[in-house]
């Protein structure tokens, strides 16, 4: 015998189920989308380019002129400087070399906020750079590779507050941030900033600071 | 009055709907963990540290040996060449200076295997590198940037397949490779693959192949 009431209570009874388990599946999935997009990463590529300073932009090798052209050099180093702005707690720098004016000036008055800043650099350009010197005579702790001949100390990346990453073919210099081709990318992804930070650790470690002789040289 | 039959079913029915929302909601979050799992991206972080190569491989300048060390300089150029023989399609080069015998062969059978090879390097290394050379000879499209005194293409990063993203502070050179402190990633990220592509079909645009008089140096 068919039993219709029977029936048709079990057909709503499935209806009501599906319909909750839409309901609650949508709502998950609604909720991590916001999760996700509130924790969302944030990735910025900065590619030097020399070829577009003669035609996009008017501020060629001076940075008092506030260019708002992105393809500007300018404009691009910004960004870095931005970044080391935004410093609250660390910077640890590890650079080749360091000679780019605004830069060096951003570390310094890092350094006078008060955040802990760390840089280590090359020993081939510890005698030639003023900015290094600059560094020195605020008294930043400065570390370079000893005994190393025809050993670079070659990397190019910073870490802010544990939080940014600064990485790249760039040296912070002016020759490349004006007339090289170069390519940098400024990142809060941890997956990255957990190894850089661990080598960069391991970097300091075997490293050493800055002998007196050297330093007596940033004196004059 | 107080219908106690009436109070059940209600309260039957929101245990009911409480359960189907747990289950759908559980059953949501584990379809998506295992999604994200599986389109996980893979992003690694190599860093040369000429420190370690004495004490902890014994296959300093060699790629005979198959080091299994983790530390050492091989081990980490290996994944480069690994990275190299994946190739399927294309291998997008822009690398000032590529001299890394190993490497430099890994390019020349991709070319072979039909891959569609374009690299980009900086003109003041044309000359002296006989890996470039080697790539002119096997008829791989090379190209470099015009007229341009004290600028270099100091990019140092490489797109395989549209897929993968090599990129950081090394030049692919056998000095960089076995002596210098560097750092490189190789990652899957496509939000650091798209503007990596957009800044090489950019830098292919702007820079010129190799002239005859540097092609003909090439046959010596």
């Amino acid at each position: 015998m068919f039993n219709l009431t029977g029936y048709r209570s079990m057909s709503n009874t499935l209806i009501n189920w599906i319909c909750i388990s839409c309901i609650s599946s949508s709502l998950t999935l609604l909720w991590l989308h916001y999760k996700r997009k509130r924790n969302k990463s944030f990735t910025k590529v900065l590619f030097y380019d020399p070829t577009i300073k003669s035609t996009d932009c008017n501020c060629f090798r001076s940075f008092n002129i506030d260019c708002l052209s992105p393809n500007c050099s300018s404009f691009k180093t910004k960004e870095i400087i931005f970044c080391l702005q935004r410093a609250r707690k660390s910077m640890d720098i590890c650079v080749f070399s360091i000679s780019n004016k605004p830069i060096a000036n951003e570390i310094v008055n890092a350094h006078k906020r008060g955040i802990l800043v760390r840089i280590i650099v090359c020993n081939c350009i510890l005698v030639i750079s003023n900015e290094i010197k600059m560094f020195m005579r605020a008294g930043i702790t400065l570390k370079y590779q000893e005994n190393y001949t025809n050993s670079y100390m070659h990397h190019k990346f910073a870490i802010i507050d544990s939080t940014w990453l600064i990485h790249g073919s760039m040296n912070w210099t002016h020759q490349a941030t004006h007339d090289n081709w170069e390519s940098i990318m400024i990142t809060d992804l941890q997956s990255l900033i957990v190894p850089f930070s661990i080598g960069f650790e391991k970097t300091w470690q075997k490293t050493i600071l800055i002998p007196p002789k050297i330093r007596d040289l940033t004196k004059n």
